[in-house]
Order: structure tokens, then C-alpha cells, then sequence
């Protein structure tokens, strides 16, 4: 055990988690898990989308709290702006995503993260999803993420961190490799 | 004009986005888009993200009003919960943004919606981010969205309704197909 274990605390419990990856090397199938969100069109382009139960560690989990989000378009698109756009809501993903990672990867190599600010931008064309253009796509073009973080730490440390997070990150690894998304009408 | 245009509402301004595209496609560099989203980290894996200015229609733009999300990792995770998952947010706008497009493609169709509910599922083994096995994928391994959804249609023509509205979709574009991240630290 290294000195400086108790000193660091990003409140990340990392001994939780590397207990929880032993216990799940020896049951694999616990390690399976399944999100959710159940949405309800308001009107217009305006929804309403819950998150309350997932399936995790071999059955049915809950979370504290149900969580309720409204999505919509803005004004410029002739909406009524109830909520964040539906790719705003995917950048938010990607923000908590990253930052979390930084946290964990930090407290696993000792290191005390001050502040942590990340600024997401995802650029698109709306000739895309405006059906104008086929050869534009409907989603973003490009998405940058930059990160200003005061910790105990050299900048070199702290790409590292950044770049960890990345490696291990599910909503960076959304946005930048294809998934199967499978639509059905019951 | 037809004769049902007047009697089928489902709150979209068919007509302004129509008018939209026009003047874009003389304009075309205003449909440009930069989406944002500002993140805090909390403590620990909770973060807070705010979402608000945006860029379009060749200027800077504002919500409404100033969306905040918190997200954080689940009590299973050794975590606190204080909000959903950063992969449940991805979700999130995957519902909201295949929900608009059904209610922008109605209008257009002239079919009446009564409602509109999606439930959405991500699937993913978490031995992927626990950095445990290489082979699999930090991501989602497949996602799922089922829809119920009450009009004045056949099936047939509400299963177009959300084939159309998959087609012009940018949360699913941004699944299904890869977006370049660039991640930097200032």
C-alpha cells in the first residue's frame, strides 16, 4: 500500500470496483446490463423520457430516484424549446461520461483532481435531418471535448488521466464506433 | 391543399419548417450548427452539465432557459445515484429524437397522433469498461426501441412513420454510424 492512499480522495470508491471486477470474473453473466428510458410523446416535438429501472449483476435494479427528462427543438425551428435537443442530450452523455472516467482513473493512480470543467461541441449540418442534402449526414460531423483540470499533477499526468478515461469511456466509444439500433412498431 | 390539412394537429409547424428549407437552401452556410454542453465535475463520478448558448442560422443562440442535468454512476457501481447514467442519456435523446421526428413526419403525412410511447433498451456487458476483457466493447452492444403508438393510420402507414422518421434522425445516425471525438486538455 502505497503512503498516499488515504490522502487521495476523489470520491471514488476504487477498492469497491476492483473487488466488483474480481466478483465478476467469477460470474460473468452477472456483468450483463440492460438500460432503459420510456418515453411519452407531449406534442409536437416536445417528450417526456423517464429512467428508473435497469437490469444489472443478475436481476432487476432500481435507481434512487426516477429520473424525468422533457427533450425538444428550439425556437428557430419553429418549437416551443421545453428542453434540451435530442444530440444535446447525447453531448450531456459524453460530458458526465469522460469526466467520471477522470475521477476514477485519478483516484486509481493516486491523483487529487481539484476541478474538473469540460466544454462539448457537436457540430452538424442541418441540410441532413432537413432531408436537403443526402450526401450530408443527419448526425454530427464532428464532436470536440476539451478539458480544463486543476489537480495534483503535471500536465503530461494529466493527458494521461484524459486519455485513460477515453479508452475506457462507453459513451466515446458510442459516438465513435457503430452500434445495431433496432426499431420496432408494436 | 387538401381538405384535411387544417383537422390533423400534432403541434409540428409543418409549413415553417418547409420554409426553413428554402431559405436555407439559398443560405446555405447558416445551416451550420455548433450543439454545447458545459460539464462540472461534482465529486466522484456525479457531474453537472448545463446546456444553454448554441450556434445556428449564422449566430449565437440561446435556450429558453438554462437546462442543468446531474449524472453520476448507480449505488451497483459504488456510486451515489445522484442522477441518471451518461449511457442512459444517450437513451434519452435516442427517444426524444425518433419521438419528434414520428410527430414532424405525421404532420407532414397528415395523420393524426393520439400517443406516442418508446421504450428504449441498451444492452452492454460492463466488463468492457471495467477494463476486464479486451474483446468486449465499452459501448452498447445492441439497442432496442419499441414503439406503441395510437393514430388515425394503418399499421402499415405508422411503421413508415417511424421508418421515415429513423431515416432523418440525427441520435440515430449518431449510433449507428462513427463520429469522430477529438478530446483535447487546455
Amino acid at each position: 500500500m502505497h503512503s498516499t492512499t488515504i490522502e487521495v480522495n476523489n470520491g471514488v470508491n476504487v477498492t469497491a470496483l476492483l473487488g466488483a471486477r474480481e466478483a465478476l470474473a467469477q460470474a460473468p453473466e452477472a456483468a450483463r446490463f440492460t438500460w432503459r428510458a420510456s418515453c411519452d410523446w407531449v406534442n409536437g416535438t416536445h417528450s417526456r423520457t423517464s429512467i428508473e429501472g435497469y437490469h444489472g449483476l443478475g436481476e432487476e435494479q432500481h435507481h434512487k430516484t426516477r429520473f424525468v427528462f422533457d427533450t425538444d427543438h428550439p425556437e428557430v425551428f419553429a418549437s416551443e424549446d421545453h428542453g434540451p435537443t435530442p444530440v444535446e442530450c447525447v453531448l450531456v452523455g459524453l460530458a458526465g461520461c469522460l469526466t467520471a472516467g477522470i475521477a476514477a482513473v485519478a483516484q486509481n493512480r493516486e491523483i487529487q483532481l481539484r476541478s474538473v470543467k469540460a466544454l462539448v461541441e457537436g457540430s452538424m449540418d442541418i441540410q441532413g435531418i432537413l432531408g436537403m442534402d443526402s450526401d450530408v449526414r443527419n448526425g454530427f460531423d464532428e464532436v470536440k471535448v476539451t478539458f480544463e483540470i486543476d489537480a495534483d499533477a503535471t500536465q503530461e499526468e494529466i493527458e494521461a488521466l484524459v486519455a485513460q478515461s477515453q479508452k475506457r469511456s462507453a459513451v466515446y466509444d458510442i459516438l465513435t464506433n457503430p452500434t445495431n439500433v433496432a426499431v420496432h412498431v408494436k
